[in-house]
């Protein structure tokens, strides 16, 4: 590991308050060098499950070594643990409530360890912000060469979120809406393998249920196969199925929210 | 060319998303020394004027040689080709929807091209993520001394967004509202070399009509030389005349829309 | 001073907006090498008590020899002077409105300047964007070496923003809310040590007023040792009494606004 590794952030702490700035500022006092990159810092507040798909989405675009840290964190100061895991090309760093699990397991974990070095931290470690006293410095720590095993005690298992199981039952497809974006895209956890075992091919109609909403629509390749306004499904760039409205939001036409269960077949 | 070019990034993903940290990811994989500078991800999505009007007003203050990349993308996936504009001091990367046109006329534009070198993209390209999957690797290629030339076919045009074209007629100044920003000053296209034709001097009241509303201010050169409240026209730091009021919201006040028409006269 | 000082901006210009971009290409365009963090763009419009606040809370957290610019600046192009504070471990560059001195005093302030050396500011000056051309270009020379006593004159004094000076008045503790965050914790400007000399003790029950509404919660060392839904209060992370919901937003609950006045007695 060399200085010129990338850090990177993903927070539900917005982007008004100083918190994002004084883990930055944490990380550069301990290496001037690191490349920091936000993931994003408008996570839902307390929003775990939406921080682990955002979390998942991204990492895996990053330079090998890259070093994650996650800080969506209800239970701060409690008796949740700091949480580090290694996997196959990164290192995920924050506390042990899910948040870090999905994108971990995804590349494949070789080892995890509560954080408990107190040489790693600030010296004075706040009971509120642990993303500042805690986090970003073992990050730091860690992108100047520290090993992972240096952080504290190996743990065995750590906390993972729980999403509908996406699956094939029947001629039906089932799954959950993880995520919403800016264009209004409501975006399933249903892979683009399901897709493929269900046989939907472009052109092919699905009939589609979102929580109460029941409605047909093309199967499409891009957004704008469709009309202006038509409401579509196509696999999205995470390589999972997606609801989408082209040049509108799908997300207001069906009444979408986190978390609604999802059923598709093709009609 | 060296390894130490700027590259920015202007898009409509927003700041919750995890697209524009998937897009700095995949230029810190090719280039782990680029200096990426966000211009903004807050343009209206699918607004391609707004994002040209942003890049216009942004790109001359980069260092030469910078690449600017910008994702205002409504028909990804589709007919509209990748583009990259090299003009004068900079290179312009992105859609051919007219996003680009206007920076890069302003700068002189030398040479474009259809971006199709597959070598210059990620190995899977999306049809729905070119930011990801095309622009962003390309611009990080770029930045380590690959040459324009090499992305593809030269091309011998492309799109242009279409403004109501600023003019004076008589004694009235013409032109349309490009743009409101965050302190509601109202940002017309109509440049301070008009205004000068039009023979306005500090001090001079002007009569102005915004879309359907009409009124008469002072003409004036900073902001506070207007009384707290005061409705005000100034040329603004991009050098177009604007609609402002000292601590306060002229866009509220006047009820203004982007692309209303404004009409200017003296007094 | 060397060239990879950290320069931080802190401004009410909003995210969507070009101006931060430019003042960061300004940067770049003298210090290529400039390493530059954003503390916060989403400051409430001219508000200078909030920029102040925010940046005394984060200013502290950055490498000495940090270069901190501020740009809340409603009286632009007038008679306000640019400022250049020199603190003990930092400099702080922007309007001489109050939104520097709470940082640089809290730092210890060494020396004072007026800004006037036009080789240091971009070759034209507006009168509307004094963040652009004079801040940034002085904040980047400043990181490649120039003195502080190159920027100008010196002043003897400058302004300073008033708050509620927090106080202890017989059993009560008085003080005023500085700032409310992301998370609706409501943050007033009432030290741990006042605190200390009220006797408080995790686990005592306290009696509160904020502005017209008057509660008793409990006083506790991190929010999740509340009930969900308890309203609590604490010294948050960066020292200073807060009001909050654990899981929720105590600002909502108890109708909090900026400058509230804050009254605390032990029950």
């Amino acid at each position: 590991m060399g200085a010129t590794l990338v850090i990177t952030l993903l927070t539900d702490f917005g982007l008004r308050d100083p918190y994002v700035a004084e883990m930055k500022a944490v990380i550069l006092s301990i290496n001037p060098s690191a490349t920091i990159v936000d993931i994003t810092h408008l996570v839902e507040p307390f929003n775990v499950r939406m921080g682990a798909f955002l979390l998942a989405s991204a990492y895996r675009y990053f330079p090998k070594g890259s070093i994650h840290v996650g800080v969506v964190d209800p239970g701060v100061g409690g008796r949740r643990r700091p949480l580090l895991i290694k996997s196959r090309n990164y290192a995920f760093i924050g506390p042990d409530n899910g948040l870090l699990a999905l994108a971990a397991k995804l590349d494949g974990v070789e080892e995890a360890y509560e954080i408990t070095n107190p040489r790693l931290m600030l010296p004075e470690v706040s009971k509120t912000f642990h993303g500042r006293d805690i986090f970003a410095p073992v990050a730091a720590h860690l992108s100047l060469g520290v090993e992972p095993s240096e952080v504290g005690e190996r743990v065995q298992s750590f906390k993972e979120p729980s999403f509908a199981r996406p699956r094939l039952e029947g001629s039906r497809l089932l799954g959950e809406v993880l995520y919403i974006d800016n264009f209004g895209n409501v975006v399933t956890n249903i892979a683009e393998e399901l897709v493929k075992e269900l046989g939907a091919k472009a052109g092919d109609e699905l009939s589609i249920q979102v929580g109460e909403c029941e409605f047909r629509c093309r199967f499409v390749k891009y957004y704008s196969m469709g009309e202006p306004g038509e409401l579509l499904s196509l696999v999205g760039s995470h390589g999972f199925l997606e609801i989408s409205v082209n040049l509108g939001k799908a997300s207001e036409r069906v009444g979408a929210k986190l978390g609604d269960l999802v059923a598709v077949e093709r009609f």
